[in-house]
């Protein structure tokens, strides 16, 4: 099978010398794209420069991108060149990417003078100008390259970023795609129930769930859920992608 | 001598998957380090995960950590269980912790419900209610540990991190502080006078300035300024390492 598989975790810069980072050691890709490759398949791996790459391979291809922008180029880019029996989207994309900041006082300043124009005698009026005033500010643009150390407090606005998974299915509604979820200390019923949600949303045919508190090294327990409802698990990432590449192989093949 | 090096960047948590990061390489420190080992020093080096770290040397030791205030408890044990003839202070370190976070949209009904019980005819009343309720809505505690990713925009409140530098002539008022200021982009003029406002407001012996447009690989343009006003240029990173031992040692023999 020919796989395009992503991993590691994307970083949005603030300035020239901040980022915003989503941890990830990108280890699980690398145990997917190592074990997709001895079995024989040809794999296209996104990844980002902090990530523990796969060894070298003659039926790999890496191509590394920093930001969720760059991942939807690169994604985008590729889709459009070659088909994929599968993709196993497994990078941790940033929600946001970094707009406007600024120290507190000059927002409440920039907010004050705009909101000074305006009818602010009921919560409904004072509401509705604070949102028209957060969104004049949002929109003015950042000069600075470093953004001063010298505020007491600064004010970041994060904006959504495009979800990148999305365009997967629009662009190659053949593929097989598998979506990753991660969350953080949640009930197995709520993961599931995440799951679900992201599989529809995102017209994936699996989603891979999983929960940060259940994640120790090798260890890692984990649920694959099936477009057709079925739930299969985990313990280590070993076993999570022989269940991917399984079940992959398993569709393909009907 | 006994040196203590720090290097790398730190990384302040917005939640259990997100950092704010300082990109740096540790690459500087780790050559200051290096020469020095060369040159029969001791060296203890605080650094950070992602950072390139020197060699391994009986005459090193290193201590790995994560945050500001990692970093601001890791330095005052060292400063108060040794004494160090020189702290050559390299790490780029956070000015910020993220702080609360929040949907815009439920910040500004948060902020709307505060100002509804204040007077806001003029501009001077809708800035200080808008001041002492941003102050509440900032004290309040972010729960989730993971943050949402379906808000539309997110507003982050940075706080400002302990000044670790100065911690260094309070603890130990011989050893000689050599600090470190990256600008990006600036004139001459500019980097010089920053670089002094820094030497005076940190109590340091000797500044190290430096512009990000001029460090390109080992290729590294510096100004080493002299609490005495002096003023050294170097052009790569073995000059700056050359640079700052020759001055530490210069003055320490005096």
């Amino acid at each position: 099978m020919n796989l395009l598989i992503t991993a590691g975790g994307t970083a949005e810069r603030i300035d020239d010398v901040r980022s915003i980072t989503n941890h990830s050691t990108g280890r699980l890709g690398q145990v997917i794209a190592e074990h997709a490759l001895l079995n024989g398949n040809d794999v296209t791996y996104i990844t980002t420069a902090q990530a523990i790459k796969p060894k070298q391979h003659p039926r790999l291809t890496m191509v590394e991108i920093e930001s969720t922008l760059d991942l939807d180029h690169t994604l985008a880019q590729l889709l459009k060149a070659e088909t994929f029996d599968a993709v196993i989207h497994s990078m941790a994309v940033s929600d946001f990417t970094p707009g406007l900041s600024m120290p507190d006082n000059e927002l409440i300043s920039r907010l004050s003078e705009l909101l000074a124009t305006s009818a602010l005698s009921t919560e409904t009026e004072i509401s509705q100008a604070l949102t028209s005033a957060f969104a004049t500010v949002s929109q003015e643009r950042n000069t600075a390259k470093k953004i001063s150390s010298d505020a007491e407090r600064l004010i970041l606005f994060l904006e959504q970023n495009p979800k990148v998974i999305k365009m997967v299915k629009e662009l190659q509604p053949q593929t097989q795609l598998v979506g990753f979820k991660l969350l953080v200390g949640v009930s197995d019923e709520d993961l599931l129930r995440v799951a679900k949600e992201s599989l529809q949303k995102n017209q994936a045919d699996f989603v891979l769930a999983n929960d940060l508190e259940k994640i120790h090294g090798d260890q890692h327990q984990a649920i694959l859920l099936h477009r057709d409802g079925d739930v299969e698990k985990a313990n280590n990432k070993q076993e999570i992608a022989t269940l991917i590449l399984k079940n992959i192989e398993k569709r393909q093949t009907k």
